[in-house]
């Protein structure tokens, strides 16, 4: 069964409002006049880090993602809940928990801890407050908005790679904390950008129900030679956002290309409609 | 490392007051004038569940080990997170975790889902909102106090044995929220029995800094010629709870034993000290 089969089959369950039928990256919940912003995400040995890997940095990387998906929420961290597997370099992932929980000013609420058979897998739970409300989404994006990403794409790529500039790029990615909570009043829609540039746009697209027309050449690439395997390989954690005509947005950012009334496809990839999400970036399962 | 030592790593990172120092089951988070009660357990397996269990029962075990630590705290479920491994039969896991969230009216929040590389493992967060306050936990045991217990323990033993009548109590457990939610406001300490009643009991003891006296004939098990391994074998899911002197619980349970000034060990069973929590219950790691 694939990821979005699997998905389909859990949106005939009873599903939570905040749950935004399980279409975007965070739930939201409602209690005593503010809202929480709650992401889950799991790294597992062989899928998504390597077994000789460093285990401080898998600590950081499993936190920064969580964090990365608070700050597509301009959400400020409140909290995490870790899902710890034994039997691996324990003692360097504390290490790096310690790392990133310090940088980022966040504090271990709770958690479980399980003998691991086989490959290992680390979770964590990450809680955040929402700073402004309605908290962005994936499903805002407005015809005649610019289309903007944050930083330079392709870097987690060359670092995957072993490109020495790049390596912290993969290893230690930075959740843009403040850029979300900077944006989130003013945006029309956003997210982070985790599993490849043109599959979240794409996402975006059918989310808003919109055409995004993106122009690579605009798209800002660590290696131009690769820009088609930059817009598609993931890992990066910038921020992309939708953002109304007439001004510019509050935080350094590229402009990459137009919303336009939904046409034949989420995606139009230099003119070209993009129907079917398939090759623009990483699918799980 | 042990999960006892990868606790006391964990100890020395920065904590959020509602861990309570990552000393009880739950973590605890004010907001807005209400308390969230939030738990996270996994079910790896070949460690929580054989290779061949039908995924539905994982899935509902999953579900309910977690609203039985709610149900610990008197808390009131609002949601849950799913993490979830790819690969096994996946559609029997939905189908489960249909059945346990409409029995216990909570709906799905979330989640993240991953490819599986050998073992499959299963998360839940599980949030719930407090109903009294303060929260109980293992910690208020007071002097003169009676300890109770619901219903009886080794019933989930003899289940994993294949004894036909308790195949269910393995299963699929039953957490008693309805229960914690009655006794949450009048228990000194409580908190619900996963690893076997005398560890669990230990822990009440150590955590309350009291000698928790325990009468092995008072104990309700489901099969007394084997009530050493009933008290220690776990995954009961029962309400361990102290109450004061002078009246009877408001919900059915059997006093097993008495509160006493800390001596030299946190339990005493038919009188004997027990230091060490070796060899009461399941320890995992």
């Amino acid at each position: 069964m694939t990821e979005t089969e699997f998905l389909a089959a859990l949106r005939t369950l009873p599903l939570h409002p905040g749950a935004r039928d399980l279409r975007d990256d965070c739930a939201l919940l409602e209690i005593g006049g503010e809202t929480l912003v709650i992401n889950h995400d799991t790294m597992v040995e062989d899928v998504h880090f390597r077994r000789e890997a460093d285990l401080s940095d898998v600590a950081w990387k499993l936190v920064a993602i969580n964090l990365s998906d608070l700050a597509g929420k301009g959400a400020e961290p409140v909290g995490m809940i870790l899902g710890h597997s034994l039997g691996g370099n324990d003692l360097e992932f504390v290490k790096g928990l310690r790392e990133v929980l310090a940088v980022y000013d966040i504090p271990l609420m709770g958690g479980d801890t399980v003998a691991a058979t086989g490959a290992t897998t680390f979770s964590v739970t990450a809680i955040g407050r929402a700073t402004c409300r309605p908290v962005p989404s994936r499903m805002g994006a407005k015809v005649g908005d610019g289309i903007y990403v944050t930083g330079s794409l392709g870097r987690a790529m060359l670092g995957f790679e072993g490109h020495g500039e790049y390596l912290p790029a993969f290893d230690r990615p930075v959740p843009l904390l403040d850029e979300g909570r900077t944006l989130a009043p003013v945006v029309t829609a956003m997210m982070d950008v985790s599993d490849g540039l043109l599959l979240d746009v794409h996402r975006m697209g059918r989310a808003s129900n919109a055409t995004m027309c993106i122009d690579s050449r605009a798209v800002p690439v660590a290696l131009p030679a690769r820009s088609a395997e930059c817009m598609r390989w993931g890992d990066d954690y910038e921020l992309l956002f939708t953002f109304p005509p007439g001004s510019e947005p509050p935080v350094p950012a590229t402009r990459i290309g137009n919303v336009e009334a939904r046409s034949e496809a989420p995606l139009r990839l230099d003119g070209k409609p993009l129907i079917a999400a398939d090759g623009l970036g990483y699918h799980h399962g």
